[in-house]
């Protein structure tokens, strides 16, 4: 009887990456050592190109789109701005691309779409995880593992959308991720609130601070305004095209927003004390729900 | 020649601290290994008065405010809810009370009119420190070490204010605090934006995902959401208080910031992609700088 558990088969041998900003640099990071997995990168950046050559992990890198189209891949994984992971789909329509295809863009919708259309054998997916800042330099493995992983599956993909949808859970399972599953619709309308929303929200505060005509607030600024506007900090690349890519949820998730402010202030206004507690205590029952927790921690062995 | 600097004098030797909450416990707790000073206490709740007795550190303790007004203390500091504060103010105005007092509220200028009218030897203070939990049990010294703290003097109370402003610099500085001087309205008008402002802020995001019907939008918050709306899982009794002390302000930046949302709604709903970087771009520029800095750390040698 053997004494140890036999580590699951890899899904994927060969993996191209493409685009290493925080998310695909922090993916290629975290694949790279696993033993049978072979990574190589695409990026449009000479130095960020320089820079991932550098750590010696990736078996080929290209800044030409045409070569990382024809390496000899069995997952291609983007990971650039939704609007060029888009733009890159269309090409691989146009060619016939053959090898699977996912991206782990912050919106889905419009992405699936694209790959609908474009007659490729793709399932979305989105690693719930970032930083207040951009670029491979500041990528990391730690930031993948062990975080909430939500993947997109559309049925009128049919059947090989069921297959690869299996491998991709696997695949980031070897990452200890938590793995869920949303329909992109789905995914894009809980994404706008927990995660769109907030940026904005966080943006709206920090510029709200700013406008004070005369007043420098900011130092006397404490833990509160610094947890509440740290996404607010974020490079606004990033945010500006996941914000226009779900622009329909977000608008109305901004006036539901302004909604609960405008009752709030009318409450202020008014000085209706036990109106205003009713509300706050409601919202902090509702809050306090969400717990406290770290993500999984990954401990290699 | 001495090879060591000598301890600074005590500004004060018997501290009385009314209040036993977050705050007030974490200032008993910071101020009570200071050797030469001697800590009384005074509380509502004899719950929280059994558990103070436990930690044996206060030369005298009670749930009875006619005994607490009658200690022989230098310096009596109120710690309770604002609106508590301002009532004991009141009684030791009709009582002519005779030691120095001070208090930690969050909002200053309705407490310093108060003190000011009772005729007592009085300068407001502010810890810039919390947690999303209160009361006693969840109070430590390490809260107020360090922090920053605002002195609110206010020149109508004349040259014995000045006096103690400065022992109240001391006092502060024993605990490593980095010391800053506003006027009350002054205070009111920076703590509205950088503090009470984003604790209603977050409650609002908060309380549009929780109006958000069919959609348990919750398990797949991530770090983003979860700091954007920390603090609106606090108690309410505190803020509540508060925002209603500083109701004048809060309506003015509410105001302020949901303009700032619609703003942003229209760039979002008219897929105004330039205008809205160009907005977030210079809110991010701002929000940056506000250094990611801990607070001064305190080391027992």
């Amino acid at each position: 009887m053997p004494k140890f558990k036999l580590p699951p088969r890899l899904p994927f041998r060969r993996l191209g990456i493409a685009g290493l900003g925080l998310i695909g640099g922090s993916l290629a990071k975290a694949f790279s050592p696993l033993a049978g997995l072979e990574i190589s990168v695409y990026d449009s950046d000479p130095n960020t190109l320089e820079e991932a050559g550098r750590i010696r992990r990736f078996k080929k890198a290209t800044g030409d789109l045409e070569e990382f189209l024809g390496f000899d891949l069995d997952l291609a994984y983007l990971c650039m701005p939704v609007h060029r992971n888009i733009e890159m789909i269309r090409e691989m329509g146009r060619r016939k691309y053959g090898p699977a295809v996912t991206d782990s863009g912050s919106t889905k919708s419009a992405t699936n779409l694209a790959a609908l259309e474009a007659g490729l054998n793709y399932c979305g997916g989105h690693p719930i995880a970032g930083k207040e800042v951009a670029g491979f330099s500041n990528s990391s493995g730690d930031l993948i593992r062990g975080c909430l992983f939500i993947l997109t599956p559309d049925e009128r993909f049919g059947r090989p959308q069921k297959e690869l949808f299996g491998r991709l859970k696997a695949l980031h399972e070897l990452l200890e991720c938590d793995i869920r599953r949303l329909s992109p619709a789905e995914h894009d309308r809980v994404y706008s609130v927990v995660s769109h929303l907030p940026y904005l929200s966080a943006a709206a505060l920090a510029g709200t601070v700013q406008r004070l005509e005369g007043f420098p607030a900011l130092p006397y600024a404490g833990t509160g305004f610094r947890d509440s506007t740290r996404v607010g900090a974020s490079p606004p690349e990033k945010w500006v095209a996941v914000v226009m890519d779900n622009a329909e949820n977000l608008t109305r998730d901004l006036g539901a927003l302004i909604d609960v402010l405008t009752e709030m202030k009318t409450l202020v206004s008014g000085r209706k004390r036990p109106e205003l507690f009713e509300l706050l205590d409601s919202i902090a029952s509702y809050r306090r729900k969400l717990p406290e927790k770290e993500k999984k921690s990954y401990r290699l062995k």
